[in-house]
């Protein structure tokens, strides 16, 4: 058997999810069936992380094993026929037959991409969330600050979190800005992005992360309630749970 | 009478183009009718350049007149909510009545997308045309600048174009290469678009020169061919007509 690592992009807007369920097509069963077709045999694939309906990846990874009668380039090109354009392999590399995508990531980096403007841009709308009211970028900064760390994230766990501890660590929380001068449709720079670095997530958590800080930039609570927020280990503390359009898996580290 | 001046963005995956007709719903059947729900009046709108099935517009400027019951602002804000959020409404701002969006643009600037690389990026299949084999940018710089000035485009006119003449006037042709390390999905530099700013253009004209420099750009023929496929006034003498979802009107001027 050969151990398989693909790196996959993936626009979520039409998909119920990564994980194989009834309610609709999930990126991962339509990508067992495209690599099936292409190796002629039963592919069983893991993900680095469970990424929900309609949450996009910028380098999702996931493994297989195979028989490997077919070389890398094969896979990559064979199977980006037989997937619809909406998901994409990056790359194919053998790893050791021990590799496991979930288990042995070391970091997961999430960004939630706003669009902080007073209208709406057409070419944005599957992949931010449009926030129409003034925003102090300092505020969700300061917030964010005290996410860092390992903590009890109860607070921004989502129902049915399948997870054995809520203790999770992160390494980096910041906001990024983008100047999207050359982005068709955006010209004024309100495109700015939430990024969380951690050890792992739980269900919702950079969603709901979100939700919260956008509060404290909105002037709705002070970043400090972040502290207080996490020691009450109560889902109803903290914000909403941000859209899922917005939210993309950037990068995973081994 | 007040008239008005729109600039409008869209993405025009799901229409038939900007104008009324049977074949499905366009641009200005959904824009007139979210314009009279606003205004409680019927709204006719002239557009500056009437897109096909499929293109996008960046900076599209429409006009109508009004009996001038709702402000200027009232009426972005209210448009905006009636409309899909495909269609946005960016700006509006009254004019002379005797303002024209069509005949008194003194030039329009359409950019052609092109993602040049191994692989599609999900997020970008509905806005750019992916070209998997290596393209000499250069030759296209250089094919393109045999169109500026003024021309009998005859060689680059669609089927069904309505004009009167074929001549135009391109006062500008050119590559440019966008840095699009902040784009979600994409990391190596493979954006660029042809970008083509003239007095006005004939049907599936942008398209038909985009099909031709690619050519060039491929080394199926030569830059200067591009002289001899003018001189020769018929269509079958130039490329392919590239894909709709490239194209963008990204500018009008008056």
């Amino acid at each position: 058997m050969r151990r398989v690592k693909l790196t996959v992009a993936y626009d979520g807007t039409a998909y119920a999810g990564w994980q194989t369920q009834p309610n609709g097509p999930t990126i991962q069963s339509v990508m067992e069936q495209a690599l099936g077709r292409i190796l002629h045999e039963p592919i069983r694939l893991r993900a680095a992380g469970r990424t929900d309906a309609g949450v996009h990846a910028r380098e999702q990874v996931v493994d297989f094993a195979d028989s490997g009668k077919r070389d890398l380039e094969a896979v990559v090109r064979g199977g980006n026929a037989f997937l619809p354009e909406d998901i994409r392999i990056l790359s194919a590399q053998e790893v050791p037959p021990e590799f496991d995508a979930r288990r042995h990531a070391r970091e997961k980096e999430y960004r939630y991409f706003l669009l902080l403007s007073g209208i709406a841009f057409p070419f944005l709308s599957r992949y931010a969330w449009h926030i129409e009211s003034p925003i102090d970028l300092g505020a969700v900064r300061e917030a964010l600050l005290f996410l860092v760390g390992e903590h009890d994230f109860t607070s921004f766990q989502g129902q049915g979190c399948a997870a054995q501890t809520p203790v999770r660590t992160i390494f980096h929380a910041g906001v990024t800005l983008y100047d999207a001068s050359g982005l068709p449709g955006l010209r004024e720079p309100g495109l700015c992005s939430i990024d969380v670095t951690g050890s792992g997530f739980l269900r919702h958590m950079v969603r709901s992360i979100v939700g919260t800080v956008i509060d404290a930039g909105r002037g709705r609570c002070r970043p400090e309630a972040i502290a207080r927020i996490l020691e009450k280990r109560s889902r109803s503390e903290a914000g909403v749970t941000a859209p899922a359009c917005g939210l993309f898996l950037w990068k995973v580290n081994y």
